[in-house]
């Protein structure tokens, strides 16, 4: 099918910036707490967020270069003992739009500062958006490939 | 604490585009099934998706005008018995980032069309990223303000 998308470009401007302690593969530690600093302009926007326990955040992994935005396929991981899948179908960082997006857990909300739990990205990176979570975010029946059943189990043993 | 944001402007092109039959308000019924087409350059990219049962779709709200994106409060659905609140404490599209983003069921994967059901975005919507969804992006014991739960029952109620 034809897919006569449109070739508008758009464009985003930062809503805040992640601050974390956190280097390398620390920031995959879902216990780890980061802040989310919020541009002061838009502090107000924040209102009422702490009545939620959880948030959605959409955030710009800006080290992602021009060239690996064209990556199509991969392996989940890099690992060549799984299937070469197309970017789609993973949670790679190698996307043609790459923005990352994680459930967090709100520990704290305070003038233009979200303290959060578990959100995997890097000190200084771009955040878009966040967004409360609730249950019509949720499928408790979805199924998964055994690919992915797998880097699970794996990531549930003890290190 | 001062933000520091980068003013550095970040650009997104679509990768593809939603195709759907409903209008207005019919969006929103999680039953209707609508299609996302893929650009054809992109179609290797979804390789393995259909293995999954359950996607993320992130789509651009090209409805909302720059005017709009300055929004900072508003009341839910625009009920005026309910909190004025910041945006980011809502799910309303008038946001700085206008980004939807909403779980749907794959029903189907075929060449550069995926046909999903719940997507509650307009015919022409162009879609920023697709995602794979699974048990790290559920929070099952989640909690939510009144007003929000409120909102859930009279949605639930036979119109």
């Amino acid at each position: 099918m034809t897919s006569l998308v449109s070739e508008k470009r758009i464009i985003l401007k930062p809503i805040g910036i992640v601050r974390t302690e956190a280097v390398g593969d620390e920031v995959k530690d879902k216990t780890r707490i980061s802040h989310i600093i919020i541009r002061n302009e838009l502090a107000e926007a924040l209102e009422g967020i702490e009545d939620f326990s959880h948030l959605f955040v959409l955030f710009w992994l800006h080290e992602i270069s021009e060239e690996q935005r064209k990556t199509l396929k991969v392996h989940p991981r890099g690992r060549k003992d799984l299937p070469l899948l197309g970017v789609f179908a993973t949670r790679t960082n190698l996307r043609p739009n790459p923005v990352g997006l994680t459930l967090v857990e709100l520990v704290k909300a305070e003038g233009n500062v979200l303290t959060v739990r578990g959100l995997d990205a890097f000190d200084g990176t771009p955040v878009l958006d966040v967004k409360p979570f609730d249950a019509w975010d949720m499928a408790k029946d979805a199924r998964v490939p055994g690919w992915w059943t797998k880097l699970e189990k794996e990531k549930a043993q003890p290190r």
